[in-house]
């Protein structure tokens, strides 16, 4: 055996368990990840870590587990600030009567800069890397999610009424094409589309929207079947189940999302199917709000990729996706009468490989593998109240919370030391969200 | 206006919020608890208590709601130990294949000491101040409670098959008959009378339990109506759907607590409600065994008193009932189709009055009012991740985890303090937690 080289590089982190999502359900025990600048350089056992590299800093986490950053694919950050306002009632009231009042009132570019710096701190917090975001004032959201260092797939909002943003389809469009131009290569930023829903946009701009995604890459992501109500309106109204309409309109392929989807008939699961559309389950938006079950083991055996987002936090009402995956691997057993549908893993695997699928950024985010971005958090499972310990990946699911996560690092850049926020300032925070508390109380 | 007597008393808690339970929905603002010896002195504002009282302690929770301490109202403490042991799997396979032989090699009266604590210790840390258990070795299990101090209805385990714990009917009935004789008057502890299931136990031994809490008042808590398999077999044997049978043998009366519930026709409605049995709804473990949906709202519209409970840490996989708050609020929408079903102070008072009710202890426990047992917690909701605060009941339940959790206090002993438990030694726990690991995981 030949002396090994010595490698140097950034930082070295010994993780106690290692689940790199990338072979599918490992857990590994006693590994190193080495980071160098903004991607994973090597992971490899900790005993051959020490003969290999060399890092300028060193981290033990030793009750730790080490997993890809969290990709939390749907949601709409500003509404952070609306955390509670409203509760059971259902959709149409809540959007009608609560939401879209509070919205004509209050949102506005500052309102959208602060609500989202306010999300962006709680998903750093529980261990989200990656989230989309669909609302207003896109620029804003995109620009503020570039100065923290988040990466986020910013959809610009698209409908047929007029809004605080714009007036109407030909404005949206236009902005909208700005912003993909103005994003478009950059590091932490993805443009991206956002059709309201079937039921807030016609044929003519999702058209529109379907040939902007083709022109330029840009993924587009649209509220989908998310209630029996929307879909039994458009079978009253036009003869067809939206769905079918979406296909017809282009707007079911591979760089596409679909967000909801709690109504699923046999043709429907073909049509998702077959078109490779990426599906985005929301449990617990889609319980709070009486919106129905998404068949998440349906769509899975047929082999759709199924992401996972919060949705906002009005209707959540908390951005930690760690708790999303608890309700989301409980509730597809009781659906679907099987207590072996979505297991720990497959939950891990929404969350991480399967966000970054439908995002088309599988290789380079979604897993902990050498060469792709170093996005990754550690949660802590030495707390006395999560013992004992004996699969991490059940612990993630199972009994943990978002509040364990004490680490992260996005294109290499710790955002999240030892619980603390590296570069959000908190206190100055939380003045500007009290201010925004006052005046909607008032 | 004459000048206010001055009355001397132990301790003040001034509270940013208080949620008393009684009355109703009530959400107060600046009050102070008072606090003497085991009891609630008085609950008022605080500029009043400014001049009626005089306490050698004054708490200031300038970021807190105060609220009655939680009732997990069904659980296996020892369990714990078994957290994450094995999971994904249907009801019967988990206990035929994991738990029991599991149990058979490991539970001795030293493994439910330690796993009785262990679960004590997350309750404590998570708002529960009273719990309920059914497992082996109970009269560990009392004492262990007892030494704590924590209040908890602890029920002896009957079935017709011999355990590590007696060899059949005869002996439990007698051992149990012992365990109610010493705890009867105990200020902390609730003897009980658990016979497993409808499935597990026969007539004989049920009729003797009915006739055992006729006649020493003991309460008596089953599992019934679990799973929709229970339910099928009974009905192949019998004819008869096991809630049927219950009522014929006298186990349904409104000194009865039936756990999970799953499957309730229209029948079985109306023989709960009429004998007023209580229910205990453990939605977690319900979702995770894929066990089904037990309808609470039309439990809660009929009348029927609906508490909840973790069931054990080995199928939910943790004991924190606010996250069991936020599951049973959540799927009760989805499963009636109705957002405004379980509202978060419908949720809490599962959790509280409902649980006393479930007891026999209303008047003892489960709100705030003057004279009742000073069981109480404080949530932090100061917490940046919480932000911003409308109102604090939808916080607790839907935006909440229980290690907000900062305060609790069980006949007026303060439990824990800034988060840390003032009566379980936790780093000596830890090591015999993680003794038990090592030989189950050998």
């Amino acid at each position: 055996m030949t002396a090994d080289t010595i490698t140097a590089a950034d930082t070295r982190i010994n993780a106690r368990w290692l689940i790199p999502m990338e072979p599918c359900e490992a857990v590994l025990e006693h590994q190193a990840v080495i980071l160098q600048g903004k991607h994973i350089l090597a992971v490899l056992p900790q005993h051959e870590a020490d003969r290999q590299y060399r890092t300028r800093e060193t981290l033990d986490l030793d009750t730790h587990v080490v997993l890809p950053g969290l990709i939390n694919l749907h949601g709409h950050t500003a509404m952070s600030l609306f955390r509670g306002l409203a509760d059971d009632l259902p959709l149409m009231t809540w959007l009608n009567d609560h939401i879209w009042p509070a919205e004509g009132k209050f949102v506005s570019s500052a309102f959208v800069e602060d609500g989202s710096r306010l999300a962006m701190a709680e998903m750093l917090r529980t261990g989200t890397t990656t989230f989309s975001d669909m609302y207003f004032f896109p620029e804003v959201t995109a620009q503020a999610a570039h100065d923290v260092g988040m990466r986020a797939q910013i959809c610009f909002p698209l409908l047929d009424s007029p809004t605080v943003w714009g007036s109407g389809p030909e404005e949206y469009l236009q902005k909208g094409a700005g912003l993909i131009e103005t994003w478009k290569n950059d590091d932490y930023i993805i443009p991206a589309i956002g059709p309201h829903a079937p039921y807030t946009v016609s044929d003519q701009p999702l058209t529109a929207a379907v040939e902007l995604s083709e022109s330029t890459g840009a993924p587009l992501q649209i509220h989908l079947h998310e209630t029996a109500f929307e879909v039994d309106e458009a079978l009253k109204a036009t003869g067809q189940r939206p769905v079918a309409r979406m296909a017809q309109l282009g707007v079911l392929n591979a760089n596409s999302q679909c967000v909801h989807m709690t109504q699923i008939d046999d043709a429907d699961l073909e049509q998702i199917a077959r078109s490779r559309t990426h599906v985005v389950h929301c449990p617990e938006s889609n319980l709070k709000l009486a919106s129905g079950f998404c068949p998440v083991h349906r769509l899975m055996e047929r082999g759709v990729n199924v992401a996972v987002g919060t949705d906002g936090a009005a209707s959540n009402n908390d951005l930690d996706l760690f708790g999303e995956l608890q309700t989301a691997a409980m509730v597809a057993k009781a659906v679907s009468g099987d207590a072996s549908a979505v297991s720990a893993h497959q939950a891990l695997a929404m969350a991480t490989i399967n966000g970054a699928r439908a995002l088309g950024l599988e290789h380079e985010i979604g897993s902990l593998v050498a060469g792709k971005r170093a996005d990754l958090i550690a949660v802590d499972l030495g707390d006395p109240f999560l013992q004992p310990v004996y699969d991490p990946a059940s612990h993630l699911v199972y009994s943990n919370h978002g509040r364990a996560v004490s680490h992260s690092w996005i294109n290499g850049v710790p955002q999240l030391q030892d619980g603390r926020l590296t570069r959000i300032d908190v206190p100055d925070l939380m003045l500007r969200v009290n201010h925004w508390r006052q005046q909607i109380l008032s």
